[in-house]
């Protein structure tokens, strides 16, 4: 039976990418060797590397504008730590939007390095919205925000203008949607939702905001260091890499970022319709904030629960859960989900509607 | 034609892990999904995990003795920072031995820590033997060695007797040879040689060690965060998680670390033979500190590289260049690796013999 598999992350991918990335376990490239076994020196995954990097630019429309597109390891929880290293300056503040755990992760690893300003939280409100009355201090050294919050269901439809480097985390709607990526100076994300397997992280900076803290910067957190080195300062997470790679080769041959944000836009409509219009459930998210990535909603009575998630399990659905700390249910609709699989969910949802009257 | 990979890392793994791995890229476990979309949290993972860090400790003897093993991100060279972040003392100091360019990668980022020490060198013989006469301080926070140089192709045949904690860095011979591993504090290594694909790094701690600086460790560099999180602080890579956790059981499957180890000096032995017998060639390494998994070797006449290097490639051998701070040839033999490639190898050293003649 086909899965639908609306796990939040690690999350579904292109099923051609599944294919191509085992072949190349078995044979990279007919060199008789796996991919698992090159060198990352090698001439081939050269290649790879060079033309991820150069992909994500194209993507982006960043392409000559002072930008590099790095993919490094350790997790986007380690960029919350290389972030402040790289530009909180020795004695100075950031400012950092509270909307999430992820967020709030990126807050605490910063605190340590000096002044870090919660300048807007949603917390009190288990970060149900996104926080709009607040202001950007033009004295700080960055700004930094989560752009889609996985857990809570809520995502930034605006950004604020600032004269400030502006950072995002960008790990749960990376490529979905366009946006004026030159506004940011600093992106970030896990690979693992819509770019790619666990076990790499993108990274897109401006060159021009390094190397003004006047910190000393261990080589292995300096962004300056990995772009000297082309991405290859230490050895990468090559089958991440190349796997990101490939989907992104998919997502560029399948109409690139606008084509996405189309299909993405029209699975959010048709999932949200159905938990608005259907009386037995309800959305978590305030509705102005609502992810298109990442659906959050509750069964009204619990009492439902025991006959819907037999419901969907036996369509074939999986990692329909919602994280502990918001609890119900989560569908996560990346990129590579057909909206034929969301319409697998509505009709689970109408099932459960008509078998409880 | 049979490819004969001699690469010094990503390198060779089993066969049988590289099929298994491809298969759980198209279907893990028949869960109808790939390893690449499910959840690091899913009941099968999570079992990956968990056995993966109890095989760790079951080969290599240390259960119940007090040690943890993790899988992390970020590469050997992140342990470099992780290494002083969690062991050095404020105001303490650090005694490491320089023995390659991967020691001094972590001199260098344990200098801005505090006091660290290079107690022995052999630099300024392009580190082409490990040095002895030195003498670990008692008053130091830790001794910091690496077992195996993969460049210049040296090994450390015995390690010194102290009462402070001894950090290794085994990334190019972890399960290679059996040692008294309870004798290390601290065992890192990268799973690129010979325990899995780039992509997460192996870390054995003595639990007791940890937690004695008086320093602020950012979560993400802290030991027993990641401790207390079971190798889950952050999403891992589960992939290479998943294809180390298979060679590590392939390992098990074949006798272990003894075999590994015997298998591994029946393969050096009869490659450093030939190195030795032939007139052709000579050892770059000093004799009795060469490496059992990485052999470094030299054309006495560069007039014979051409020849040499047509013949070794239609052998259908690859990986074979040496580094560019050593020059010549570098044969990679790790755990993976059959006696019948070395024996091709050392055929075609032969022949190169015979037709120069």
């Amino acid at each position: 039976m086909k899965k639908h598999n609306f796990s939040a992350g690690p999350s579904i991918l292109p099923q051609e990418v599944f294919e191509k990335a085992a072949q190349a376990v078995l044979d990279f490239n007919n060199s008789g060797l796996s991919i698992l076994e090159i060198s990352h020196r090698s001439k081939d995954f050269v290649a790879v590397m060079e033309e991820a990097r150069a992909l994500v630019l194209e993507l982006m429309g960043l392409e000559g504008k002072g930008y590099q597109a790095l993919f490094l390891s350790g997790g986007a929880s380690l960029e919350f730590l290389r972030v402040p290293y790289n530009l909180m300056k020795m004695h100075g503040k950031a400012a950092y939007l509270d909307t999430g755990t992820w967020a709030a992760g990126a807050i605490k690893e910063a605190r340590q390095f000096g002044d870090t300003n919660v300048i807007g939280s949603s917390k009190a409100d288990n970060y149900s919205y996104i926080p709009k009355d607040y202001t950007v201090p033009a004295d700080a050294d960055y700004f930094h925000c989560t752009s889609n919050n996985t857990i809570f269901g809520t995502q930034m439809h605006s950004f604020p203008e600032t004269t400030i480097p502006v950072v995002c985390d960008m790990s749960s709607d990376i490529f979905s949607r366009n946006l004026d990526f030159s506004k940011f100076d600093l992106i970030y994300a896990g690979a693992q939702k819509n770019m790619g397997p666990a076990g790499t992280t993108l990274i897109v900076v401006k060159e021009s905001i390094l190397g003004h803290t006047g910190r000393v910067i261990p080589s292995i957190l300096d962004y300056k260091q990995h772009i000297d080195k082309e991405s290859m300062y230490n050895t990468p997470s090559v089958f991440a890499v190349y796997t990101s790679y490939l989907t992104l080769q998919w997502l560029k041959n399948n109409g690139g970022i606008d084509a996405m944000e189309k299909r993405n836009n029209d699975k959010a409509a048709l999932l949200y319709a159905e938990i608005d219009r259907n009386p037995l459930f309800s959305g978590t998210a305030k509705t102005k904030d609502r992810s298109r990535m990442n659906v959050t909603f509750l069964l009204k009575d619990e009492a439902h629960t025991e006959q819907f998630d037999k419901l969907w399990k036996a369509a074939g659905i999986s990692g329909l859960p919602g994280h502990r700390s918001v609890g119900g249910y989560r569908a996560s609709i990346y990129n590579a989900m057909p909206i034929e699989s969301v319409q697998v969910l509505v009709d689970v949802m109408k099932e459960l509607e008509r078998s409880s009257q």
